[in-house]
């Protein structure tokens, strides 16, 4: 458009050869974001991403530029980091790599901004936000199903006041993942080797700690108990393994201002409900039944009144007594929203709190939740 | 019929003018299996309940004898008790007066029925079964929710391997009581006082402990928190009160063959379920949604697989792909089914499981669950 | 991909310019395979298909090398079967033609894979089994319908067990076939008249004696009667002909095992049911209604209970009881199912028991209820 | 009514006292057409029915009086025989007392009504026949299932023309007898047994006798394999016992001009079809499902044209394609129609097919059926 000024910003993206990377960063963030003129941020200036690929593999790098059409691309991270036209560094790599690269990233004067897990402990991650912190320099991780139309859905209806005191909430999250005998597993086998990294409390918590956090107050304290429910599973090849990690688990937390979780989260468990994770959340003026992408509400005014009575059939449907929350608002990518977010924090300074910061909390989570498991006891989650 | 022998069994019931008392273990229990024409346990033999009724209120226990068309009433429970034409004493007296009187009667060489919860503490509820015990007398204690349709549905399927290993259970319990506020509450105000005895923990947990002990295996531990989340209701005269006890509490339960049960319980929630009380279990071959009447399930065969992807609509209907288990079989009574259970047991002596032990095991648990919140611990549970 | 090696494999294709050749044969399966990389065998191994397209006439081979990308085509059969590049022989020629080239295969020292019918008699499919025999080569019969979806899914069902013991099939096979007054016929006229080959019989129980043998348990006797209930037809030129053959027929087949099947095979019925092919499998355990592609289960745990009452309306909704397996695998073609199933025999040795012998039973099939129609007694089959 | 006169019949019920002789011939067809008034027969004329119950237990005697309304009773059978005020000799008894009661009826003078079987071989039943011809007398046999609804739609169908040339019927029948584990038998024991006359063939081959002949044409042949699969059941107290009689019968006749009829007869299959009797007859000019009281019909004009591609997902909804026979006609009680019938062919001669003979035919299938099965051979059927 004539008379707009665009804010370009250099952006090195490390590890977008990955599914994840190309698909949600790349192509449906940063190359949308570049298709769509940039992010507005006044009447007479956008801002406007200037991408440079960087990985191992040239012939992936090449192949992905042609698909992406950003131009840029690069096997030396070194050399790039040492170009001042780039301000902010990003990293989708695998989790074992990212913190040392990071960590050159910073030095480097980068801002940074990371796929989670940020690290492979909570301690090497606050090292992180420490060294960014020293050095000035702004961060963020990933977080993205706070961005998903359910969870935005959820936050209007907080944010206007439609639960009243909100006093618990219940998660179910999970499926059934398959064993191999009469469907291939749809998930990869190393997720159920401990070994490897698997599990679901180290997969999913991180993800229970900043929804909780974000929506209805700071996790104090988990009570959990993890479970290898399903003992061997087929490979990706059909070989049979033996599931070292869990695969369900059990937990209860107190979140701050007295607000009580409990979440059950399972691969082996059949889904009767209204989506693979549905959140309930029980407030004194009304409820909600939030999924991913839709959220079901019961105001106080329109909740039946059960008597318990088990001789008779139950007259009341149960299912019937809630109400769609319209999607009146047009609900971008989830990863595309939290970009820009951070774009904006870091060209107009705006506050942006899912910071590297963060990311260690949802590890921490994580590694607490496990030594609850172990000790056998309810813990207070350290501040970090 | 001519050639059928009656053998007529006495039975003193104590606190029957109640509204359970009279209902259900009066008219829909012992009246009707008078009306029936007995117990049958053979071609020849029927076993005759022969009642009277005791209470402390004249006028009440005669509209009582009206009603059911039970000609003895007494308000003189000691020189009843001295009558060698009784042989079981039941009681379902208010829980403050049980065990003094189950006492009395076990004294008097009676074999003793009792409503639950048998007495204020499992310490007394274990003095009453070591009298019986010491005295050769049979025990029984109310636990009802055993014999309702969906559990006996559930036990079918137990009993005849659909499941597979079970590993996962999950129980889903209440729904909203009113504050008194915008509809007045269903349920006594002295169910929100601790002082009177009241609590969520208390109420439920005894329920839950013989559910899990005789549908998926003894409760070795649990961890639990409590909750007053409604802080002031109405009560019966408009007048506002303090709420002290529990409204809602949040368990996980260990269980012996290393099923894992979470469940949530609460007064203060909004029903999106199949009922007011559903229990999902889930096993290698299969996995059912039970409710008080009803029970569906999904075997393993017909499980749908799928896929995590936020960014999309789900496509699968998680409510459809589920059968309800049909209603094949005739479903008498809950507790009349138990009385029966119980007539045979003293008569033919044939085994009955539910004495006044494990009447004290559903007060431990509610009691263990109290000291876990305290303690903020998972705890083991003593052997009684 | 860089350090795979690829096992080339030559193979003639004779007679793919029919419909089916081409469609099935070339374009879904060998092709298709081409284009995938080859049948892969490990992690570093493919077998790759070097086909030649033999036929009679130029011109259509050189539309149909143009329209596959396959560039080596001959119509001198003779001279192809020389040369040593190729190691298979594909035959899928009109079933006359069939038998003499196959015996110039073998002779010339090929594998072969056929079409069926592979002759016009068991007699002489057995022949060509004996000569295959003789030379040491591999042989194999397309029998494609066991690789369509609803027969994988029926095989995965047997396979784990879902119906506990079988004790009976239902096969419901056919539908309407036009008779060329009011609609053209949907199918050739040399169907209907026996001097060409044509009838059910001979059509459809080849079908019939793989699925049963693969599924079930061999096929010991058979008992039928045959039916032209169509007197009279239109051919492709709208002229009446005398219908010969049957388009009917009806039989009952004990299997190995206990187990019986009765098939309703019909050209001149009205479809009220799931699919043009359904199959009913009734064990213990279970049920299912087979369908080409879709299949649906009825537990023991939630088969209803009806009582025979013709006075009153029938309550229960028989077709709701039933539940789709899910589509939790992809399904490939069938066909190329089958000839990768074939090439790995060729190439690794792999077990692979649908040979020549196994499509001579198909036609021996017919031919004895042919003769159970005629000698209107059951009949043994023998072994062969 | 004046001006009515009434032209009263004696008849003598004998064996009334059991269930369906109370219900469907004393209840719902005897005393519904007194309480109507009677047979009209014409505007000044009408039969009424003036019955005597006759039995051997005088007390069940008196409480069907008192039910019914009819005052006479007797337990003299052979005194009433003697009354020359009773024409007609119903029977009800069980089978073995049958054919030596009528007998004695005969030989008094009366016509007979019977419910079937008539007698416990093809060859009594003929003798019965011979001695009511010999005496000049007339005879019925209960054949209700040609006037259930579903079975008088289809008639009126036939009759009228809507199938033109039918060319074959296929019968399903049955559904899922428990065995006594997850629900008990819903049919008594002695069905099961051959020692006690249990078993398919002779249950339902006579009804199948006389569907056929009155609707399609006469059986000349049959061609049929029984089969005991399910081996072991529990009974009316819950006791294993071995079952010895065929649970499943697995047949095909040949009608009477060409038609061909295929039946499935189980009590071991699972449900999915219209109703638990469905008779499949296909016409050239249109086809219909009949069920007991439902019949559905596709006439040609509406029948679409399937082709036969296993590849792709069928796009023809199957169910959908079919259209109701409207219930335009009021159908009263099947039994209480035949007896109309009856009463009208003894008291004015008119036809009834539905003689003794007619029931010896029922009896003679079953029995024909059974030797197929041993002979392992189809059997023409010897005129009778």
């Amino acid at each position: 458009m004539a008379g707009v000024k665009e804010r370009k910003i250099g952006i090195i993206m490390n590890g977008v050869t990955g599914r994840m990377g190309t698909n949600q960063h790349l192509m449906r963030s940063i190359v949308a974001i570049i298709q769509q003129g940039g992010v507005k941020i006044s009447e007479t200036e956008t801002i406007m991403p200037d991408p440079v690929l960087v990985g191992r593999n040239e012939v992936k790098l090449k192949k992905l530029s042609e698909m992406s059409g950003v131009k840029k691309i690069s096997t030396d991270l070194d050399a790039v980091l040492k170009d001042k036209g780039y301000e902010i560094y990003f990293d989708a790599q695998s989790t074992d790599r990212r913190a040392k690269d990071v960590k050159k990233a910073i030095a480097a004067g980068k801002h940074v901004y990371c796929e989670k897990p940020v690290a492979l402990s909570s301690a090497e991650a606050m090292e992180l936000q420490a060294l960014a912190d020293k050095a000035g320099l702004k961060s963020g991780v990933v977080q993205d199903k706070l961005w998903l139309p359910g969870f935005l859905k959820l936050k209007m209806l907080i944010d206007n006041g439609f639960f009243g005191k909100i006093h618990s909430v219940k998660g179910d999250f999970g499926y059934w993942v398959f064993e191999g005998d009469i469907a291939p597993c749809q998930r990869p086998s190393w997720n159920y080797r401990k070994e490897d990294g698997g599990g679901m409390i180290l997969d999913m918590f991180p993800h229970w700690r900043y929804v909780l956090d974000n929506l209805f107050g700071e996790v104090k304290s988990v009570s959990c108990i993890g479970a290898t429910h399903i003992p061997e599973r087929k490979d990706e090849n059909g070989k049979k393994y033996k599931c070292t990690a869990d695969d369900a688990a059990y937990a209860i937390f107190e979140l701050e201002g007295g607000v009580i979780a409990q979440f059950f989260s399972s691969w082996c468990t059949r889904v009767r409900r209204d989506d693979l994770l549905t959140i309930q959340v029980d407030g004194r003026d009304g409820s909600a039944m939030v999924g991913l992408r839709n959220c079901l509400v019961q105001p106080k005014f329109s909740t039946p009144k059960p008597v318990w009575n088990p001789e008779e059939e139950q007259k009341i449907d149960f299912f019937g007594g809630w109400q769609e929350v319209p999607d009146n608002v047009a609900y971008d990518n989830a990863f595309k929203i939290q970009w820009e977010l951070f774009l904006r924090h870091v060209v107009l300074n705006e506050p942006f709190r899912w910071t590297l910061r963060e990311g260690a909390k949802g590890i921490q989570l994580a590694e607490v939740a496990c030594q609850s498991w172990k000790e056998r006891r309810l813990i207070e989650i350290p501040e970090i």
